[in-house]
């Protein structure tokens, strides 16, 4: 997607390795006219595929996971990671490793949002070593509902989440996969 | 608005004596359209208003905020109440106390998100005692930006929050006030 992977570049930086900051536009500060392309986008390449519901996780998917919603007419749930009490008792739950955080949280959705059969597509904002979306790809199994497809905004390519999923068969779509952020971004 | 307070009187569940769980439509699984018409009916109520940014605080005014941010044709900004890498170490921060959770936690925007002589929007799902709503107007200051309003989706009105904002001028517009949950929800 051109006019997302210009952003990156214009307005993207790099700090620790590979940590890409876009919080400009993505992710703190969000741009909704380019999450409307970003929907638009999606729409587009899941075309052919049935979608009941939006899944996303705290924090950073969720802007982004509800204005693609309007895209499919669809409701749009985003996983817990933080304590709530808008969460009932009765919920699907599953660990999620942070690479970045260096830590295992959390993440829930209560069982009467996750429904047998339903046809969900996870939207996030970042893939990288897919820990956040295997997470929910869990959910959606323990809920007994299908996993329409996943879709992410940027993947870091040279990590291992998106070969690993692909592998599975899982129905993929990155808009922007970031090959190499060595002597500057690189797109695959 | 009649939508929201026919869905708050059909799917609410109030808990703990004033915890009032609206997770099926707005704050664990939001339903995009009533977003949609809450957005159109923001845009209305601020009319007047000049707004150049929608501002409001994770987790759960993110997706709402989103969804309004269009409306207005604005960015929309989430100070994060989480520790995150995608803020830089330039911020803008505040104590919230929270009455629900009973403890202080911090929100913090990017200074690079708030500038000077902006005209803030702030949009929340709830206001009952108004901390996190009097932190992001103290975000807002720090910023020297201007308060255009506060929106909120839902009001709890038998608690101070909404009286304190409205005694110091702010334009506050609440879609649903709730006066009372004893013997079933009674809106103002």
């Amino acid at each position: 997607m051109k006019i997302l992977k210009d952003r990156i570049l214009k307005e993207s930086k790099v700090q620790n390795g590979d940590l890409i900051k876009v919080g400009s536009f993505l992710n703190h500060q969000v741009d909704i006219d380019l999450m409307n392309k970003i929907g638009k986008e999606f729409q587009k390449r899941f075309k052919d595929t049935k979608v009941d519901k939006i899944l996303t996780a705290e924090v950073s998917g969720i802007a982004i996971a509800a204005i693609v919603a309007q895209y499919f007419n669809v409701p749009m749930v985003f996983a817990r990671k933080t304590k709530s009490h808008n969460l009932s008792k009765d919920v699907y739950a599953t660990d999620v490793y942070s690479f970045t955080g260096k830590k295992t949280y959390k993440i829930k959705v209560s069982k009467e949002y996750l429904k047998r059969n339903e046809n969900i597509l996870i939207v996030d904002d970042f893939l990288a070593n897919g820990q956040a979306v295997k997470g929910l790809i869990k959910l959606v199994n323990k809920a007994d509902a299908n996993l329409a497809g996943v879709g992410v905004v940027i993947e870091k390519g040279f990590q291992l989440g998106g070969e690993e999923l692909r592998k599975e068969g899982i129905n993929l779509e990155s808009l922007a996969i970031i090959e190499s952020v060595e002597d500057g971004i690189r797109f695959r």
